[in-house]
Order: C-alpha cells, then structure tokens, then sequence
C-alpha cells in the first residue's frame, strides 16, 4: 500500500525535526513537503538544518533531499496537494499567535487538512482539541466546522500543551470508572526541550530551576475543560470540573515533563489504591483497540518502586508515548495524590499529532 | 569579650563542615572541640578531611589544628567541658536514630548541652523544635526537661528538617496576622546537599530528577505541629492545623530548596495580595529585635520578578538565613499559592543550629 | 538456528545489565544463566535487580525469571555448562583484582570461556586484550593459552578500558595507511556511567568537573601498547609506539567519553586533511567484511560540523558501536589534532565484549 | 579619600554587572556613570537590569538610582567627565568588534581614558594587553599611543581572553625562574558564563559538552605571544614562544575555565615537581609588591590532593582572583603536566579589568 503524503510546516524547528524522524519508518504516512521560514526556503533540507539539527536521531535520507518551501506560500502548497505530493499538513509553525491562525486557515481554507501543534487555535470554538485516547468523539465537529467556514476538504485539528499530557489520562480513566476529579493541585517540573532551541540559557539550568513559565499554568488549567467538555451546536462546552491550580516550573532536564498532584474527587471515591491501578492497567482505548500505529499498548503504566517516574528512565516507555505513573498513595488534604510522567517533545508534541493524524485517518477525515 | 568556646559531634561530615565554616568569625563561639567516629578519631582535623572536604570555603586555621576526638567518647568531652574548652555541643551525628538519641543524652546527661541537627529528638515529648523567629518560647521547656531527666546543666534542643524552613515563617507570618492556614499542598524541589556526601549518585542527577525522599513527606507534614504546637504539662502538645500534605522530589541542584504551595485560610483572609507581602514585609521577631549575630535582618524576601525565586540567585540572601518568595497570587482551588526557597544547608541546618544557639544564649540557658 | 545459551557473571551490576539488554535479541547469543554476589543470589533476577535497575530499555522476560547464581560458585556453573545452559560466560565482575582475576582463571579451568570487561588480566601475558576491528590475530594466542595452563576448552580474552576506545580505531586506520603515531598528547572528559552505580556523587557533577580518575591514565597509556602489540613465543610483547600523555577529566555526562588529541606522526606524514577523512571513512575489517551481528556498518564516522561529536547527540552512532570524530585540523605542534567520542558502556564495555564473543565464535574459539 | 569616579560601558550585559557588582565595596573606585545600549537608556539602572540580573550578588543602591546613558553617545560621557562624574571607563561592550574599536577609540578620543574586557583592540600594535602580574611595563606604551593617536588624556588599555588565565601566570611564574616553556599543548574545559547571557542554550549543555568554541582557540594561541612580548618603537613585538595548540570545549559549569597542559621546556629544566611548586608558591609580583586592593595575595595556588582544581570548590580562592593549580606530574611525551582553573567572570574578566585599572593608577597612568 502507498503511504499518505504529508507535509510539515516548520519543519527546520525542534517539533518540525521531531515529526520528522517519527515519520521515518511510519506505516500510513511519509512526509514529502517541508515548509518553514523565509530564510530556509529554496535550500535542500540537509542544509537548511546542517548545524541546527538537535536530535540524536536523523532524517531519512530521501528528506534530506527535499527543496525547503516557504511556509507563507499556501499556493506553493495547495499546487503540491494537487500534484498529490501533500494530502495533508502537520505544523509545527514558530511565529506568532496571530500569524499562526492566519496561516493555518489559509491552509484549511485551501483544501489542506492541518493537524497542528500550535496553541493558536486551541480555544477557537469549533476547533477540536484532541487526545486520541480521551476525546476522538470530538473529531465529529469537523463536518460542522468545514461548514461554517465553507471549506470543502481542509479543516483544523489540534492538540493540546504538553505539560497537561502526563496527568489527562489518568484523569480520564478514573471519570471513566465513576470516579471524576472535582479539584487537583499539580505542580509540573518540565524538561527544556519544551521550550525549544535555543529556548532556555544554561545560566539558568546550571545548579538552577526557574519556578516560572510563562502562560503555562493558564494553558494547563484551562485547557482540560474543553477536552472534558462536549459538542452543542457545533462549538464545544467546556466541562466545569475539574478546577485545576497549577505551578509550573522548569527543570534541568532535557526530555519528560514530571507532575505531582493531589486530587479531590466529585462524589464517589474509589475504595482503594488497588482499585484505582487495576482501572488504569485496564485503560484502553479507541487507539489502543484499532491499533493505531503511533498508540501505545499500555497507554498508563504504572510502577511499583518508591522512585519512579524518572526522566531519564521513564520517559521513553512504549515508544515514548504511555504516561508513567507512580507513588500513588492516600492524600493528607485532598483524596489520593501520585506522579506522573510523559515525554514533552513525543507523546506530549510530535508524537501526539501523529497519532491525532491516524485517529483522523481511521474515522475517515483524511481521505 | 572572649568567645565561647564550642565542640562540634560529627565534625568531618557535611553539616559539620559546614558548622565550621559558618563559625570561622562568629562574634560569639569558638570551635574548640571536634568529634567525630572512631576512623577520624586522633587525627588532626585537616588530616582527617583532606581529600573529603565539599565547600569552596575553608575552616580556620586553628581549626585545621584541632585533634579530633571520638564521638562516642563523652568522658572526655566532660573532662574538655571542665577544662573550659566546651561549653556546649553541635550535634550533626550522622548515625543511626537510636543511637544518636543515646548519644545526645549521655552528652547531656554529662552536663554538656546539646544544640542537635539529627531528627533523632524531634518527637521526645520534652525537647523543642525551635525556629528562632517562631517558637522562642518553646525553649522554656528546657527547665522541666532538665527536671525530669536529673540533668543540671546539659539539655538538649534540637531543629526541624531542611524540607519545611522555606515555608514555615511566611506562613507562621500569616497566622500572627490573623490568617492561620487550614490546609496546605506543598511540592519540595530540594537541593542535593540535604542527603550529604557521597549522598545521591550522579546518575541520578544528570538529566533526571528523583520523586522520592525517603520519610521527608513526614517530617514535612508533621513537625509543623509541633512548631506551631504549645507546651502542657511539661510537654508538647501539637496544634491541629494546618493539614499539610507533601510532595518530595529530589533536583539536579547543589544548595537550596524551593516549594511550591497552595494554602487554605482557616477563616479570615486577607484582603489582597499586597496585604500579604505587607505582612511578610514587616515580619521581624526576637532574633531581628535582639540582633542575634546569625539573624537575618529580613527573614522573608519577596521578590517581584515572575521568575523567582531560583535557587542559584536566591539562596544566600542575607547571609543564606532569609527566605526569599516569589509568584504570590490566588488560587484556583485554595485560597492563595506562591513559590519559596530557603538555603538547606545554612538556614536548614548549621546556620539554623547556630541561631538556635544564640537564641538560648540570649534567653540564658547557655551560661 | 538455535542461540547459543550465555552466562552473565556480575549480571545486576550496571554492566551487567547492559550486556542483558543489549543481548535482549541477539541473533547468535541468549541468556540463559545469571550470576552475582551471595547477596543477589537465590533470588528471581526480577526481584535482585528491584530498584536498582539503572537503565531505561528493560530486560527480556525470560531473563527476569531466571535465578540468580552465586557467582563464586564456579562448579554450579560447571554443571549448568554440562545441562548446555551456559556455553560461555561474559565477565562484568566488580570485586577486587585479586579475586576477579582468580574466579575468572577457575572458570576457564572448569571448560567455560570467559569473554571478560574486567582489568583484572589485561596485563597477563597469554590473555589477549581485543578490539575486534584492530587486532583480530590477537585471538589467535588462545591454543597456546589453553597449552600452557592444561585448560581444554576454557580461556579468557579480554577488553581493553573504555577511556581509550573512542582514539584506537582512527589511530590504527592510520597506522594501516602507513601513518603510525609517534606521540600523543590526549586529554577525556569521560561520562559518569564509567564508574557504575552509586559510583560519581552528584555534588561532584552538578557545576563542576573532577579532574582525576584513578588508575585511569595509566591505562589509556599503556594498554594501547599491547593491542598494537604482537605475539612471540606465546606471549605478547609491546609496541613502544606510540607514547601517550593521558589527561582524564570525569565531566556531567551520563555516557559518552569524548577525547582531544594532538598527534604526531612517526614518519610519513597524510598530505592533506582530506586524506585522513577518505581514509577513516574507508576503514572496514573483519567484523564488518564478516557482518558480526554487533559491528558497526561505519567503526568511524566523520561529523564535519564545528560542533561535533557531541555525547548527547553521536554517542548512539550505529548502534553506539562507532567512533565518532570530529574538527580534524592541524596542530600547532604536532602534526594533526581532532576530537573523538565513542559510548563507554556499549562501545567501551557491553557491546565491545559482546563484538568480541561474536569475533571468536567467527574464528572458531567457541564452540 | 574620596574614590574616583568611573563608568561602565555595557553596564548591563554579564560582565558590566560583574564590575559593578566587583566595585560594590572598592576602595578606590566608584560606579557613577553607567551606560549601555540605546534600549536601555534613559531608565534608572534597577529597571534596565529587572529581570535581567544574572547574579547572586547584587548591586549597590546608589547604582540602582543611577540614570542609564546611551553608550554610543561620547559627548554625554564627555560632559560627564567634565562635570567630575567619571573618571575614565570600563568597556564591557557586547557590540561588533569595527564598532567596538570605533566607539572606544571615540571615548579615548574624547579624553576618557578606557579599560577594556572587549577583544576589539587586542591585535592593535600600541595597545597593551596586560595581566598584572606578567607584563606591568607593557604599560608604559601609552605615552606613546597617546602621542602617536593625538590624545591628551584619554587611551585604550585591554586585558587577553579568559581561557588563558588559568595557565599565563603558572607558565610567567616558570620563565622567570630561568625555565621558559617552548611548546604547550592545552585542552580547556569552559564554564558556560563565558558566553554571556542567554549565551550557551541549555539543550546544549545538560548531559553534554561542545567541543567548539568560536575564535578561542585562535586567541589561546596568540595572545600569549604578545603578552609575553616587548616593546619596540612604540608597539608590539610579539615573543616567538611558546608555540601553543588549543583544544576550547565548553562544559556544564557556570564559573570557572580549567585547563590540561602539557608542556615542553625550552632548554633548562627544573630538577623536581618540588621545585616547581616552590617557584609557584614564591610568585609575587608588583600587584602583590604594592598591594593592590583586587590583586590575590596569593596568585598561584597549589592543591596537593589527586583530584583538585575542581570549579566548585576552587573558583573563589582568593576573592577568585587566583590560579588553582593540581596534578603536577611527569608527561609521559613532553617534560611536565598539570591542571590549571581560574574564575572566568571575576579574573578571566571584570576582575582582571578592575586589578588593571589599580596598576595604571599606581603607575601614574589614571590621574
């Protein structure tokens, strides 16, 4: 079978190199079009990252070869989806808030479906904000969505801010089993590559933390309501619960966003530690039951050990997209409290929006 | 004036070393004994840590001198003690709880008080806790304790742990105001130094922080009640509140430990913001109105910055005694949440010990 | 083809457990037998391994069930050899020198050859210390070997320090070309990981760097002498070229040992930069001309970015079995200098022995 | 006394807050000008630096109070100097190094005279590039530079690259006892606040070194020969030895540049490792001769221990104005070894600048 052509928006950028090699051996998609700023466009994209490239892993060497485009030119783009060398666009655009709405319509408006990265769009009305795990119900909006705006094949889909990835799961299957959270105060300790590159100064990452990121603790606070909420009238309803407070901080890491949190649940509350692992051992879910490529067999993994979630050893487990959970024990002020773990850059970035692509794929939004 | 002459139990280890270099030029105390275990014992001191000294500051040369004696030999401190060349004892033993108790008693017992680091006396009914800005009362147990147990002249007094110095005086601050809290969350970054030397391994530490301190999220939830306790009969009755509950991880940091908190009000709260960093502006207690040589002149420093407090650029504000605070502002879920750092290995521990000491000086227990 | 069942001797040390998950799907090679201290010995390797498991890829299930052996109990090995459990055995022994280099001479006397990763025999005179790229022939002392002690199928062959694995291989490319060195002046900054587990203290890693490991420029001197070395008369004798001067640093890096050397040639010097490039980049020998399993497909890959090799990004090159080199360029004193990195627990340890394993399977010393 | 007024230029990049940080308490000198880019003029300094600072040490009040000026505006600082308010300059311009020659020039031009830490001026024939200790008489060119240039009052006086410290004033200290080094090879480990503020991105720096930094090694290699130079018609003649070859790494610490040397010797050769160290320990030299206030008493410092200097526990000695220097030892290729440190921001910069500025006063040159 072919491979679905695709292409990155931003593709010189960390999140861009992240999609990149993701997609080097992915069964339904390969990527045949990379885009990013002026200043790229027109090189091979061996070059245009020569020196700037940050991963371990490479490229595959057929992208190496690929002419750079300008990501501003929607009509170099709408030409490539023509020529069936683009079927749809991941982006991982850089600019700003404003710019990046603009763009990603012309894009959707063009007929180029955009599963994005980017946070512009996270509270546009009628765009779905997706965990595949939790809300692939929220796909559904996209008819509407395409409606409204008078899109025939391109439409917007998103994702969500990384530091929120290590805790919504969990969250989700304990409000699954009966057991929603009214109240959770998480404090994150987040890694650097979060923030790009050349992102945060190793003046401040030495001997150091920063107890402060900024609009990040809105994001993480916020951004769970509309995940938990649902579809009236072809916009979504965010859910009231949970009320989350959330510190943010960076830490001297380079991969995986850690969480503390303390929970309060709504009603009933489970009977005991026990419980409450068997029910996320038990979690899976529409990508776990269509075997969707990028899924992960056990999307939260729990770990017995008093140490555990770390970074370094937790945050690549099965294939860097299950949340790592631990420490789960009884909370002194609220109901239970625990750790939890999930890779920034894959599950929490690139590796996300590629399995919200397969997502789409198998509910037939990308054709 | 001539300067007491003092004796150091544990002197080689890491708190040791550090009490040695805090009282290099202290107005007050003299080192004059240094103890330490057998292996060390008949050395002189700079024989006995050449090789394992950790700070960039050195001890006086006097010091470098000193022949180090057993700890456990407490016959000859007493003969020490009635030579005149030990008047009282820090205790930084690093042995096991049981013993340390023994040890700290037989020391007493011996007439020698003792001016303790180890958690090993936290929780004996007699012995407080002190936080010289806090409970300077609370040293007025040490008559009935000298009582009961027979001493004359030896007692023991001891501090709290690292993990709660950051947050105990902005929240005892409050309280004196009126706004004693109910409930509290709190998330500890905290400084490798605090598990001494060899203490936790460097692979632990590069790239990865640890969400597990062993028996620290007790110490954390439990010895501010007894803090905030009063005395009854002869001994500590603990106070109710606040309920705290406590999340320990450990960071690649060398000295200085923050905490995030989250903080309920019991009843009244205060009006704003800026009523807070009022109170905590004009926070001054005995070791301020006395002018204790350790005595930080402000004990709590708010800084305004959204990016602070770090550990790197905040932990030795005046003197490393202070606490410095940052990102005051409401909470979602409580009532208030902030950021807070304290030094753990000068204010959390011999800095700490030593403004203990000068506290029982100016109140006259140490003759 | 069935795999050829192997034993593990100090299978839960951090050695250990790398050659447990780097043999996790071995083509050749399988473990079916573990062995450790008393301490560990009588229980699951599961349970021995319990919270003290240092990496982040796990052990294969099966390897989790098996017992662990008390190392030291050479006829319990003896016997498992006879069942056809273990056909050899890979030695990552860390007890004292003395001892290893006994146990390890009692298990070859008991018919079961030890591919070993410790220093305890580099320097006897029949043990050959192999880099299977450089000196394959150097296996060829075994028969002698076995002659002179009366072992019948027992031997020991040996790996060299990890300190020096990144230099050896560009070195010996040269000296084939016809360009051997006549001195080098070499300075490592070698990853913490080289020191096993608890091994380096954080508070020596966190913003600062040690400037001594012992034993270990010794060895980077002197080992290189018998690799390039020969065999006369059953026993190696010493190349006396080239002399080398060792600086060795432990840095914050958790694996990845970088060099820098200055190097001069002993006579004919390459005429250009570009020839030493083509001929490095040409380097292929026996464990990739027979496609060992664990062979690099490139034991030297050229970076011609300023900025490279870096640890973070080039130490997992081709499955962390490469030499990674960098910012060839003259010296200013001697002829050439370059940067050179190569993965101290893979390439340096594990890996490297498992090469060998596979190397004298190849030449028929294992049966 | 009253102190001499000076001013800043780049008053609030890294190294200007050094100085000013530096002159806190000086006893000569006092900041009362400060100037930087047109972005942060016309503010009070406390607000140009908000949010900006970089140190645990902070500036004084009446710095804080003081108006920023526009760097580039030469007549402002010539009204300023006029009107008693700045004496003459320190340059701590982070501009191009055509416009940083240009501007200081300008200001030397106008009467002012300049103390610089750029490496804008330090190939121009008749401007000293001075280390206290090693070249004094270098100074004594400014009459000349004057003349030659027409200025009255004003000149231009720099100091060499940090990553040289460490090792000029050991090998200064070696020529003078009659054993002057012919060739060096030189590996250097530097401390991340050598590149400024946001300077070395974080991603580059946790579990990671870059063995590259741009121009370093160029100006390792050189500067040397000019500092160890003379005189001749009014400019500099450059010594012909020692040749040097420079390996610049830049590595996870935030202060303090160490260095591996190798070192051949001229002709003579010391009869011992403990005659050097002797040569080192009698180092004195006209910093220490008139006791200049920022001049070590104590240039060189020994350590007898294996694994000293160490940046953490080093960098500070002797108000970080000293070398730390271990490991003295044989070369197994040239005739010695050893491990040199010097704090990078304080002697590698500010702090040089400073210990210069004392030596011109005192040889008249500063009216």
């Amino acid at each position: 079978m072919d491979r679905i052509p695709v292409g990155i928006l931003g593709a010189t950028g960390m999140v861009g190199q992240n999609y990149i090699t993701l997609l080097n051996d992915h069964p339904w998609f390969e990527v045949r079009y990379v885009a990013a700023s002026p200043r790229s466009a027109g090189k091979k994209y061996e070059e245009a990252v020569a020196g700037r490239w940050q991963l371990a892993k490479t490229y595959a060497p057929h992208v190496g070869s690929l002419m750079v485009e300008d990501a501003n030119d929607v009509s170099r783009a709408a030409a490539a989806f023509k020529k069936g060398e683009c079927s749809f666009v991941f982006s991982a655009l850089e600019m700003g808030k404003d710019e990046t709405r603009a763009l990603e319509e012309a894009y959707a408006s063009a007929g180029i479906p955009v599963i994005s990265n980017a946070s512009a769009h996270r509270w546009t009305s009628d765009v779905p904000v997706l965990i595949a795990e939790i809300n692939p119900e929220h796909a559904d909006i996209i008819p509407a969505q395409k409606k409204a705006r008078g899109w025939d094949r391109g439409f917007i889909a998103v994702k969500p801010n990384c530091s929120i990835q290590s805790y919504m799961k969990p969250l989700h299957a304990l409000a699954q089993a009966g057991y929603p959270a009214q109240r959770i105060i998480v404090t994150t300790m987040q890694a650097v590559s979060g923030a790009g590159y050349p992102g945060v100064p190793s003046l401040d990452m030495l001997d150091n933390i920063v107890p402060y990121i900024g609009g990040e603790e809105e994001k993480s606070e916020k951004e769970p309501l509309k995940i938990f909420g649902c579809i009236e009238n072809g916009a979504f309803k965010n859910a009231e619960f949970p009320k989350i407070s959330a510190h943010c901080n960076r830490v001297p890491v380079t991969d995986g966003h850690v969480a503390t949190l303390s929970l309060e649940f709504a009603a009933k509350k489970p009977g005991s530690m026990e419980e409450i692992k068997a029910i996320w051992a038990a979690y899976k879910r529409l990508p776990q039951e269509a075997d969707l490529p990028m899924a992960p067999k056990h999307p939260i993994i729990y770990r017995e050990e008093d140490n555990r979630p770390q970074p370094r050893k937790d945050r690549d487990a099965d294939k860097a997209m299950a949340v790592v959970i631990g420490r789960l024990r009884p909370c002194n002020v609220f109901d239970i409290r625990f750790t939890a773990l999930s890779h920034n850059t894959v599950r929490g970035a690139a590796g996300g929006g590629i399995l919200n692509a397969e997502l789409l794929k198998y509910k037939g939004y990308l054709a």
